[in-house]
């Protein structure tokens, strides 16, 4: 049951409603922008109605924009009803029905740079947004909003949406408020700098304006974020993070990066966890954080006051951490910032901090260039997210993966990437259990050289220097025989194996 | 013979020299960094002497890097006797010698987005600069240089340089001196932003600081730069302008682009100077520049009141138009800016202005990914430049090129391009002589349509459409088929064209 301290309005109780009645103002066709970045500060009621009524019979396919992948309650029950047209910016595997029907062709999804979405909407370039749907922790005397943990591309949602429905959700803490910085940038011609000089430095406002007149309607929550334990690092992650330290503290002694680290951005998923988690072991002191998404290993780091400042647009505490955010709300909202996702994301932040960004590919090609979302070229596996906001703008780029996968039967580094999203020039480090390859001012000979014989795993190494011997005998600047390029991912497809000795009796997939 | 107009400080004639004598300053193996960006601006004199020697029997190998591409007394001279053993950032086909070298791999080039390099040199990544050639106009009474017409990554180099060689050439005008605004950004963590607000904002000097004390050598030249004349439009790239002119309109009466305009990018060479010339003649009023490089047509542009500022880091006036500069050097003067690589192309400075960038690719696949780079995929014609920069960042990316070269036997809409230089990710709007793909907001399977239906040459409609048929059965989100993405490349180096109904009777290339 909300209270004055959730609305802090009287006539905010006046337009609390059922989730079924939130859920009827949206319409056939609509684009609908909803709160929160991964399973976290996502509205859940009302998506929940929605997909119910769309089951009983009602007709209602929407055009579905967030801030990254967000929970079941939005991705699974739209999805597997039949009641999303559209997707962007991001997906994650994760969500099965919305993966189906994506990959089906079903779900036409948009797959962009993160911090491109915000613009691209204040822009016009993708038409109005009728309905935003809004988490919030609470609702101000004034309407203004205290958003969840997660932020996304909630302030650009709320700025443009004809109908702003908010759920006010009793199990996000009230402990949320104050940590956010809610900025939004005027278009061109009429910008000018932001004034982010250090990671933790604040430029907007703790709430995100909307107003009482706007909230069309408020529908109460108790659902808590789907966010799961993470999974303790494997001995192989920590072979690859412990590599990975070596080459920042090698960089430090040769005078390449300074002391203090430059601000650190880290990725999703158990390998960014398990190189925070290293990194918290380390002798390495004074670390900062600008990053998208803060995991559980930063809460880890600011209890062991090894990071002082940590800025992303979503944090996603595991029940686990949770329960520490909730013992000492003040260690960490002196320390976490939560900023809307073009801001997180911004080239401009990211090469003037000069954030050494960390990443993880699918796959990467003797040359240097990366795939982020495609398995086998075509099959959409998740979003390329904000990999290349950091990639492209950091002062140091780090793809750091397994070199297999599939107990070896895929290589990680192929001859040619059956997708690209990082190009050449936009890597600079790659980082397997194996090794570290710099390719930094190598051209496309010596970097595949370097790639090969550092971090593919040993098996695959004959073949992919066959392949580099063979494509050298027609010359070029970057030999390619682009008759036998893709020769490991058909191979994969009509075994099972990318490795000819080792194909299974069996072929499984097709294509 | 150099006067007091030129040379300020009565020591600085101590300092004159033979050409000869300051290419004995350059040792075998030492780093490079030459003025000057495309035929603009660059040393002449000092590396004419350098191969000289080395023709003679001297040893030296040199690192060279630049802005761009510059003359062909640095890029043909040197390549010529196997004076280079690394090129950097940027290569473009015209320059034979070092093209052959490029694509033998007896040159290691390292292609990069030109807004990278001088950070990555600031930041020490690619080792010490051992000597800057810089052409000068003028040297200050306290040792600053006045610089040609060609900035590049001028200031960078001077900046690390061990020993400093100043060109001074009477051949490059002395109204040039006022042009130029001079800015180094310090590197992170103790970065600020970038104060441009309006493309022609200043921010720094018109000198670049060096200092008397750290001129090694001066040497005299009055070699002008090679700058030719451009060749009309063709009724082709008039079509193609055309297309462009109408989409922009067509933007601005949707409210998705203010007017005036914001803005514009325009890449090298003669589609680029089409659209400046289809601008020139258009009813569009008030336009501003933030480019790379400034062409002819700029100037043509300034003279009729239709820009008012133009922001570049080279301008190359064509002979015919340097009459005009000197007959008129305040009218330029006041509208013409001239910065660091680094800056023109800076990703802050260019979303915050919302640039509209306008590149040439040289193919791009029906999925929206191009090619800026590599002919086959394997032969270098001419680095990425700045058009990554640009692309990535501005407000809008528009790719402009021919529907097919080489009287047909190419498409520039293939099934997959067959090096990637931009990715899907990157990219927005693609013109060619048949119309305009606005890909934005689209999915894959949407974007190959109207790619292929609305830029692709009549006659490769059919061939792609097939294409996508067959890969469509696979599934996915990007269908794809791996044994066929690049067939069109196999055939057109089988057959001489990408056309099985026109392939020549005789196969030329091989591969």
């Amino acid at each position: 049951m909300l209270q004055s301290d959730r609305l802090r309005h009287p006539s905010l109780f006046d337009k609390i409603v059922p989730a079924e009645t939130a859920a009827a103002l949206i319409a056939d066709g609509m684009t609908v922008g909803v709160s929160g970045f991964t399973p976290s500060g996502y509205p859940k009621k009302t998506t929940l109605a929605l997909a119910a009524a769309i089951r009983a019979g009602r007709r209602c396919r929407i055009n579905l924009m967030s801030g990254a992948s967000v929970g079941p309650e939005i991705e699974d029950a739209l999805a597997a009803v039949g009641g999303v047209t559209r997707r962007t910016p991001y997906y994650a595997a994760s969500n099965a029905a919305m993966r189906e029907g994506i990959n089906r062709g079903a779900i036409a999804y948009t797959d962009v740079h993160l911090s491109h979405l915000a613009q691209h909407i204040d822009y016009g370039f993708l038409g109005p947004i009728d309905v935003a749907i809004v988490e919030a922790v609470a609702v101000t005397e004034n309407g203004d909003l205290v958003l969840g943990p997660g932020v996304g591309n909630t302030p650009m949602f709320v700025k443009h949406a004809k109908t702003v429905i908010v759920e006010v959700n009793t199990a996000q803490p009230l402990a949320l408020e104050g940590m956010h910085d809610i900025f939004i940038l005027p278009r061109p011609p009429h910008r000018r700098e932001l004034p982010i000089y250090e990671a933790g430095d604040r430029i907007g406002s703790p709430y995100l304006t909307c107003g009482l007149e706007r909230i069309a309607a408020i529908v109460e929550s108790d659902i808590p974020d789907r966010v799961r334990n993470l999974v303790p690092p494997t001995p192989e992650n920590q072979r690859m993070a412990g590599n990975l330290l070596e080459f920042l503290k090698f960089e430090q002694r040769k005078g390449r990066l300074p002391s203090p680290l430059l601000p650190l951005q880290s990725g999703v998923g158990s390998i960014a966890n398990a190189v925070l988690e290293c990194l918290a072991k380390s002798e390495l002191e004074n670390l900062t954080l600008y990053s998208e998404i803060l995991q559980d290993a930063v809460f880890t780091l600011i209890a062991s006051g090894k990071v002082k400042q940590a800025s992303g647009c979503a944090f996603t505490p595991s029940p686990n951490v949770m329960k520490r955010f909730l013992a000492e709300p003040e260690l960490y909202r002196k320390s976490l910032i939560l900023r809307p996702l073009d801001i997180s994301n911004h080239p401009e932040v990211i090469r003037r901090l000069g954030v050494i960004a960390i990443n993880t590919p699918l796959e990467f090609d003797v040359y240097g260039n990366a795939n982020s979302t495609h398995t086998g070229g075509t099959m959409m596996m998740n979003g390329i997210g904000g990999s290349g906001d950091y990639m492209r703008n950091g002062y140091l780029g780090i793809f750091i993966t397994e070199s297999t996968a599939k107990n070896g039967a895929i290589s990680r580094i192929v001859p040619m990437v059956a997708h690209t999203d990082h190009t050449e020039h936009d890597t600079m480090i790659f980082i397997t259990e194996h090794g570290v390859a710099d390719v930094r001012g190598l051209d496309p000979r010596e970097r595949a050289r370097v790639i090969v014989n550092n971090c593919a795993d040993p098996r695959y190494r004959p073949l992919l220097l066959d392949y580099l011997r063979d494509a050298e005998k027609g010359g070029g600047h970057t030999p390619q025989d682009l008759a036998k390029a893709h020769a490991f991912h058909i191979r994969f497809n009509r075994t099972g194996s990318m490795d000819p000795e080792r194909a299974p009796a069996v072929a499984f997939a097709t294509k």
